[in-house]
Order: C-alpha cells, then structure tokens, then sequence
C-alpha cells in the first residue's frame, strides 16, 4: 500500500526537501505531491499561458485558477495533507488548502513555529498532529506507514 | 424556499450587522448565521465550559474545538458562506472556512479591500463575487434569492 | 411532502408561467424556482453590483458567476429540473444545466421541439420524460406527485 | 501519479490529436481518454448493435445511450475534462458534459473560439481555464502535472 | 422530529392501507409515501400523458421512466423503506427498489409471506427486520419513532 | 435554525434528563433524540415484534437490527452527538456509536468519567470536547446554538 | 484503463463465459466479476463456514450474508453492471443487484428475453442498453473500451 | 482484483497473524492492513514524537490522534474490516472502529467468543459474518475473493 502525502503552503525555506528526504532515507512507501514552488513562475501562470491581462485582479484569478487545477486535485487525491506556516507573509492560500483538506476528511498535519500558536488554533484544532520540525513530519509517516 | 448565509470572518467591525439590516429592509428570505462575535468568550470558550488549562496551546485547542462545532455545522447547513477578511490581523481562521466551505460545494463570496488582492487570489479563485462592501453582498442576495 | 421543480432554459416564451399556472390550478405541492428570466439583468448582473470591466470576457464572467450563485443552489436544491430548449440560439446554457442536474441524481424532464430530436439525443437520454408543451410537464408534476 | 483527462466535445477537427501530441512530446504524466469520434459509428451504435428502429427518436436514444455508457463513466473517471466548442453546430452534448462535470467537482477547461464568449459565459464560468488553441492546453496539462 | 416511510411492492391488497391506518391510530409522527398502486394508470403513465407508441417496448419504458421520477425520489426522501412481497407475479420492481433503498443506506423492512423466505434470502439480508404482517410493521414503526 | 442533538450511550442514570431539562431552562432551539431508553423493551424488541427466537444470537440479532432502524437514522439526522460513557458495563454499543458519528462528520461530545481517560481516548480523540457533566455539555450546547 | 465488469444474475446457463470469451477474443481492457455461481456452495455457504442452524431461515441469512460481502463489495468497484435474467425462477436477487448499481450510478446493461419486457421494465428503465444476447453484451463492451 | 482487509482490535494475541498466514497459504489475492500493534510504541505515539505532556490526559489524546492518522486511512482504504474482541480490557477502540467502518459501508467481519454475544449484538448485527476463529475469517476470506 502506498500512502500520498501532499505537502501544502510555505515555499521559501527547503521543508518539503527534508521531509522527502528523511521519508527516502526510511524508505517509506509515500508518494510526495506539492503546488508548484516557483514563485514567479506561480504568479505568471495565468498570463504566461493564456494570454495578459490589463488589469491585476483578472491576473492574479487566471494564475490562481490554473494553479488550482492542480492544488485542488493534488488535495484531492491525497491521503495526508501536510500544511506549514513560515513566519512571514499571510499565507492565506495555506489556510484554504487546510481548510479544504479537513472538509474532505483528509488527514491533517500542520506544522509552524510556536508564535502561530494563538493565531493558528482554528487550524490546528482540525489537525490529527501539530509539528515544529520536517523531522518531526516524518517520524509520523514512518509511524503511520511502516510501524508494525 | 428559504436561503441560510453564513458570514464568516472578520469580528472588529458592523460589516454582519450592514449586511442583515440591508436584507432586512428589502425583505429576503435569508436566514443568517455566524460564529460567535465576542472575542474574548470566543477564546476562552473552552476553558470556561471545561476547566483551565495549564498550557496556552491545549487552553487554545480546546476553545477552538468547542468553537468549530458550531462554525463546521453552520457552513455545512449553509447554502452561501460570505467570508470577510479586514485590514488587520492573520484572519487564518477566515481562509480556512473559505477552503472548507469551497470543498464543500458551497456558493463562496469574498469581502475584502483592495490591498489584499494579491495575497487572497488563491481563496478568491474559489469564489462566485468577491466584493468591497456590505451594500454589495446585499445586492447579491437579493439578486439570488429574490429577482425575477 | 412538498415536491421542488427548477425550471431551467429558454427565457423568451412564456412556458414557466404555462406550468406554474396549471399546476396551481391542480393545487399541486409544488415549488418551483427559476434563473433570473430578465435577460438585461442577467447579463449585466456582474457590473451592475459589483463595478464595470474594460474587457468584455470578464463582464460576462462575473455576471455568470453570480447567476450561477442562483443556479446552481438551486439545481442542487431541486427534486425535479425542467429544462427548455426552445427553437433559437444556441442555450448551452441549459445543456450545462440538465448535465449539472443529471450528475446529481436529479429527476430530468426535457421540453423541445420535434426539430431538435437528433442534436439533443445525449440531452433527453439522461432525461425519464422528453415532453413536448407545459401541459404534458404539469401532467407529469401531476402524476408523480399525487396521483394514487 | 498519473492524470486522466477525458477530451469532450467537437469531433470535427484533430484537436484531440494536438494536444496528444504536444503532452507525448513533452512526456507528461497523462492518460488520454475520449468518446467515440467515428461521427456513423457514434450515431448507429445502438441500432448496429441491439437492432433497428423504426422510430428516429428511440433509434436516438438507443445509441445516446450505449454512448452515455462510455462518456459518463470515462468523466467520472477523470481528473480533468477539456470541454472543446467549434465554429458549427449545436453542440449540446459538449455542453452537457461541461456540466456534468462541473457537478462532479472535476477540473474543467474549456476551449473555444472568441466569438462564442458571450454564448458560453455559464460554461466558462464553471471552467478553471479558458483556452484557445491546444497548445494552450498542453501547456496547462504541462504546469500542473510536472512543473517543480 | 417526523419520520419518513416508502411502502413499495405489491399494489394487489390492502396491506399499505393497514399500516397507515393501524400508524394513525397510534399518532405517530411518520408520513407515508408510495408508488402509484392504480394498475392500469401506472401501465399506461408514458402513453397516456406523453403520446402513445407502436412497439410495447418503448411503451413500457416511458411508463416505467415516469414511474421512476416518482419512485426514485420518494426513495430517497424516505428514512424507512418498507417492501412488501405477494403470492403472486415476479414483482421484480420490489426487487429492484430493495436493492435501491439498500445501497442509499435506508433502513429496510422487507415483508413477505414464509413461503418466499429462500428466494429472498438476498433481500432480507439486507433488512433490518423481516415482517409477516402490516401489524408487525406497525408495531416497528411506533417502537422505533416514539418509544422511550 | 433548529439543531438536532442524539443523546447515545449509558441508559442507567438520569444524565439525558438533566441535559434536556438544562437546556429547556435555557430554552435553546436544540431537539433532542435517544434510543429506547426501556432496557428490557430494548433487549426484547425484536422477539416481542417479529416472534420468539430458539437462539439467544439470533434474539439479540432481531432486537438489535430493530433498535438499529431508530439509531443509526437518528444519528444521521443529528448536527451533534452526546456519547455518554458510565462507571460500568462494556458499553461498546456507545462506543460503536461514537464511531458511527465520527465517520459520518457529525460533531462527537464525549462525557465520562476521569478514570476512563486512557480506555477511551480513540474516542476521546474523533471528539470535539471531552465533558464530565450534563452541566458542561448544556454549557457547550448552549454556546454553539444561541451565543452571539 | 482498465473496465471492470460485474456479471450478475442467472446461474443457470453459460452467459457469462461467453460474454468473457468473446471479450477475450477482442482482447478488450475489461476485468470481469461475478457472484459464487457453485449453487450448491452458494446456498451453504453461512453453515459451512460458520455452523449449522437450526432455523432455515437464518441459514439463509449467513450465507446471504456471506455472500453480500461479495457482491456488494463488487457491484461497488465496478463500472458496468451486467444483470442477466433467465427464464426461470424468480431471480429477486439479480433484481436487487439492478436496484443497488442503480442507486450507486453504476452503468447498467440489463440482458433478458423478450417475453420478460412488461414484467422486466421498471428495471430496463434503469439501464442504459437492453441486450438479448451475450454477443450484443460483447459488442457493446468494445464499443464503450475501445472504439476510436 | 486485489482486496484490501483491515485487521481491527485486540494487540494481545496472533490472531491477526493466524489470517495472515492461513490467507497465504490459500495464496489469496488480499492485502492486510492493520494498526500498529506494539502496545507501548503505541501508547507513546504522540509524545515520543511531538513532545512531552504534563497531562495524561493531552498525553494520549496526542498519542490516539496520531495513531487515528493511520487506522482511519488505513479503514477508509479497505473493502473488508474484521474486528476482534478478546476476552479482556474495554476494547473501545475495536467498538469505534467497527462504527466507523459500518457508517462508510464496509464490509465487516467481527470475532468474539461466545460469552461476549449478548454484549456485542449492536456490533454483530452491523456486520455480514461472525465468526469464533481465524480459520472461520480466512475461510470467509477465501469464499468471497476466489471461490467460483
């Protein structure tokens, strides 16, 4: 049996990296899935492919859309769904993606520093486990997965 | 036929109250639901109900999960959820219900001022109107439920 | 038990008010509900309530967006969908409405003219009656609803 | 992870194959699936197979039928539907399935001529992307199935 | 809190009239729902209200797809669904509605003479009791709607 | 907004009535459902209604499958379910429940007491808040339902 | 992509090796499944494997049972529902089978001789083709996998 | 065709590993899931990997959340769910999970001794078999994945 595990939010620091890589080192049967990590290429989705728009707000709906096909379908398909919070930015899009998880059941990880606490606890209530570390991630795949 | 609308968000301004005093005068068949409003009782519900608790986290796990019995049962009893997100503050809680309430098929309206488009173009990618102002939801609903 | 029948389709003829008034007439446990039927507001919809746009996709799409606040609710709200295909235009419209009605189950009745028997044949094949006029509709309301 | 994406709609032109095409060049993740574009075949296929009629109507419905065997389980099966509308003909079925769909919580894109924005704006409306060209569509099957 | 209860299969006694009678007579907070039992009216629904036809084939189905408008739906609105076996016919439509109810998770009461027991060895199997008489039904209904 | 509230589990003490009677005090727009609270009626239903068994299995597996009709019907229609877990007996028909409830996405309240922390924490775990008392749960209901 | 195919219904003749060998001949994408078709086997089943009973009507209810782990589990995982109904018997069961892949939105193929189309034609109504023969079963199973 | 069973309840006999290995030698087309079953690793799920907690109560309530990661996917994954009650301990968690499975249609097998039938019988009459011993499962296992 192979478990999916989408790996949701922040795309400035190299998280999914060290999960992936601790999960290959246990190897772990998880099949990893993410949005697209490339900010520019991200935000330019929309107009890249199909084509400019005069105004930002038609911009941004054409790029997210796109980026929704897969986000949404990745969600979706997934068994687990990892959500990390950074410390900056609003991260508004992470929230969603909880959010949209925890509607359909999936299992939910959340993972941030201990400052989000307050802040985050409607997220984390709709959490099965609330990590700090990719360390910490992947000890819990390895438990769920593997552990006999 | 009756429509139930439940306003999501942002709790440090009238924009609920603009809203149903707005359906009011016009006479629609909405009924109108919300979270809880009042900040403090919100954080402190759990602990209130079911006794103090030593650690800020567990304290704050508690009172989210008493709170998301009633959020999670309005959403799913909705047939339009309004989410409204201010100036100030993480509002992660307000993404959440948009990506919770988006999984589940519910008609999706986003409120919010124009300085936040960028951040919230995932969330507004979900939804059928993003507005700027109660007078604007107004209209929708009673485009939607009363028109002819 | 009351019975809910969205009428959905054509908008330039009178055949809503045909079935409204006879199965008014019969005293049937009927509720029935309709799109915006007043073709300027339903294409200016968008603009009107939410501010005008240069391009003319993205008028189109947030008037369609709001309508579909309406719509789609109430396919989803609906027992039984009509749907009309009168003899002009092209009303893809109400194609994608008996496609959006027939993948939830809904009980389907087609309305159309003998001419367009071959285009619609994947239409009225999800469909359990394909009638002709408003009357054999009411007559159909009539039967499955309290006849004994 | 494997995508299935179901390419409805005209069967006039060899847009299937393009876009085929470009996703095997590029080598993406895709698996392909479509109706029946043998225009004869897809019309006598109920009666070449269970026997004439004499009626057009139940001939019709016969071979809409075997058809619906296929294309609904083949939507229901896929991750995402390409909705293409040509220049000509009613095209009702293309927009049944958008619809369908749509109901499904599949990922629509839609892919028609700029003269049929105003026609289609319920159909776009319910798409994640309007595209085009194939290639357009190549290019988002590209970025959201390997993009890093 | 009311209760509702589809009485399908055999419309040659008066076994539906028993149970509502013997149900109101308890007052009990159920309301009863049921195919239409006028034989005739039911053999000829398509013809009569929608034109008649030369084959028999095509007659029977526009009957039995009007039939299914009626049945299908208040099958899916009940709570409770009671099928009830004769002596006489293949009453394959009992059959089909038990199979129905049974995979949309309805709770089934199956009623039929001791005679029948191993060739609906199937169809209790999936009930949740197995009655001989409208008494017994009666006497379920009141236990499981009103006793304390 | 009327909310539905089944009360499942221990049937040896008065705990349904204190929080029925608690909540009536608060007049809160709550209903409250049970099984049969009648021990001897509940472990005598099905011999009682559908005639004497041999076996004590195939008693139990009448009386049960018939309580079964009024329970799981009554947890489906619930928005919160009260699992109410006593000093004594296996009790795994509450347990079942809870399960039921989880699964479903129904809101779980959990009441026990402190001594069965560590038996019952899978349970404990699919709820959203833990109660010692009927008090505590009025409390919680009395929150969710009318606190503004 | 593969099909898969449950064959249910009559156990008396050789229908569904000949619909597998034509399919095998044609070398179509289709996985068959079936019930036990030992009738001997079949009927015992419950006390073979979990002990004798006294009652007839209760070992019909554990091998009923048994089975319906089977065949409801099949009928579940497949796309396309063969129910064939032969000459003889009653057959409730195949009819029960129709009724549950039909309220699971299964594809339904009924097979049956014509003397069966009044009595058959709740069920017929319920399927998307009526075949008479394993051949035409064969036929419309190549079209629906693998007609370009 | 592959099955997935999930192997649910008591950790202190071999049952799990007597199917397993009569499974195997029949050489069934089964794959087995099952929880982790190394009581401590366990126990100490939650703070072994996320910390320690000064409560027992937060201590297993981490511990079963992590732990629900898995046997949740790990039922909603599988077609068969067999449950195992011995003859010690409150066993809750088997009772949960034998709800959870029933609510999402499982097909589910329980095991208990004798003494436990009267206990048991709302868990028993939810499920399709019961059985005494691993032999019993392993044949029941056999009968619905291979038997012909």
């Amino acid at each position: 049996m192979t478990w999916t595990v989408y790996l949701s939010g922040e795309i400035h620091s190299n998280w999914r990296n060290d999960i992936i890589t601790e999960a290959g080192g246990k190897n772990l049967p998880v099949e990893f899935t993410a949005p697209v990590t490339d900010h520019a290429a991200s935000d330019n989705a929309g107009t890249d492919i199909l084509g400019s728009e005069e105004s930002s707000f038609w911009k941004d709906h054409k790029g997210a859309s796109i980026n929704a096909i897969r986000t949404r379908t990745l969600i979706e398909k997934s068994d687990i769904v990892v959500v990390k919070f950074g410390e900056k930015y609003r991260q508004w899009n992470a929230a969603f993606d909880a959010g949209y998880a925890a509607a359909l059941g999936k299992k939910l990880i959340v993972m941030h520093p201990e400052e989000h606490t307050h802040a985050l606890k409607e997220v984390d209530s709709a959490a099965l486990a609330v990590a700090k570390t990719p360390a910490q991630v992947a000890e819990i795949l390895e438990y769920v997965t593997v552990k006999e």
